[in-house]
């Protein structure tokens, strides 16, 4: 496995590849890897050619009330597990590489970055935008993998990658989940034990939400009040959202027709989760 | 030559010739093709194999009053220039192929845009931004080419190519001027006659201001009343701004050190026209 820490190198790279050919899959990251990265990692690598991880923990997508200085880092674990996922390059670039002095250019998706998480964590989708565009540009990969517990986040690069024309196939992958269901996430570390225990109830919530749906419940307020109950139920959080929406808009669906997606986000104590689920009728 | 109209097609032919190891040269325009463009034609035949001209009077660049559905179009000539200067494909794709319904991501660079033409025309530079932003990753041109008469849209392109990591060298052509010193522009069709005889005050007001430079004058100030005076000898015309600013970041400057861009922007009846000149001390 190739580290590379310069965006130079990294666009020389696969400027170099494209050139014979080889198909390149992109697994963005945070790093403090996890099985659900790794899903995305062994997804990456049965469809491409060749796959690169990049590992950037992006401080323009974190409030400035946000957890930027102590969100997890364990690049030793990351490099190995990438090591023994067969990636051929881990791309460690770091902040300075990135948004050298200066730096101003960003890229906007309104529409899809207004409600939810975009109104709680105002800027954080203007951060991932840009630095998924710069990504795409430097690594012109042939696919980028994101896990579909980030739903929001995964609308908002497709649209942009098409809107812009990026020219790169974004896969998104299901949510991996614990046993008791609780999402893979890389901030589940913060949580305590007891608020470990409790954590699957958002997870029950959209689930409760999905078996409504199947039993032929439409209206998105009543749906939403069946989420809301589940939540209320675990004494330890408090609900920040539960939403029906349209899966391509992220707007609020009063009637659900064919599809919707449920997404949540509730909080225990300090640490705030977020989930969703998608359903078909 | 080729003429090429849809996005996809765009961007196959330009994978095509990138695998071939073929260096591809962009000159965007808006069309009404004059001396000006002829130059950057030129200038992107002598140092790329391929040379792609896009065509497109972009929409999103416009405001609401301003002279989208006027500007001037003539396809027939623009074609046969571009045969004739061997150019190898031209891009001409309607607006509903740049902009398909629901079109909602943009690019944006604050610091750059804040003055001048940006404060002027608001929502302009997004619209150049995106649409330089698309027409780079769909043609992945191994250089582009710009003329200095919209010195701070060269600036922006400069600056967005870099910080996106689009890959694209940005090369900065001298303005084309007509024997009086008019800069080409294919807006200076909209001029009367008695308007394009007043149609120089402009240039001869940044050729002043220059001429102070050169004698020693560097207080920013003192250029621009030597600007403005040129330009108030001409009693048809009006300023709208005229200013002394850094060359990078577009901010005035109250005192020139090295260098300096004076930029200048007048009016003759409905007719507004552009023009700057780069100092050096």
């Amino acid at each position: 496995m190739k580290t590379i820490c310069t965006v130079k190198a990294m666009a020389a790279w696969s400027a170099a590849h494209q050139r014979e050919g080889v198909t390149i899959g992109l697994v963005p990251t945070m790093g403090a890897l996890h099985a659900g990265h790794r899903a995305l990692i062994r997804a990456a690598r049965l469809s491409c050619d060749a796959v690169v991880v990049s590992l950037f923990v992006n401080p323009i997508q974190f409030g400035p009330t946000e957890d930027l200085s102590r969100y997890p880092r364990q690049l030793k674990a990351d490099v190995a597990l990438c090591k023994k996922e067969g990636v051929d390059v881990l791309f460690v670039p770091s902040a300075s590489q990135i948004y050298p002095g200066g730096f101003q250019t960003m890229v906007i998706v309104p529409g899809i970055a207004r409600r939810w998480e975009g109104a709680r964590r105002p800027g954080h989708f203007a951060g991932v935008a840009t630095v998924v565009t710069k990504l795409f540009a430097m690594v012109r990969p042939t696919a980028a993998f994101f896990g579909q517990k980030d739903f929001q986040q995964s609308a908002l690069v497709k649209r942009l990658a098409e809107e812009l024309n990026l020219g790169a196939k974004v896969i998104v992958y299901p949510t991996v989940r614990e046993a008791d269901g609780l999402a893979m996430s890389s901030r589940n570390v913060y949580l305590s034990k007891k608020q470990r225990t409790a954590a699957p109830a958002l997870f029950q919530a959209l689930q409760a939400g999905r078996a409504a749906i199947r039993t032929g419940v439409r209206s998105g307020a009543a749906i939403q009040k069946t989420m809301h109950a589940v939540v209320k139920r675990e004494k330890m959080a408090t609900v920040d959202y539960l939403a029906v929406c349209d899966p391509d808009t992220l707007q609020p669906l009063s009637r659900i027709r064919d599809r919707a997606v449920l997404l949540g986000a509730i909080r225990l104590g300090n640490v705030r989760l977020i989930d969703n689920l998608l359903v078909t009728c």
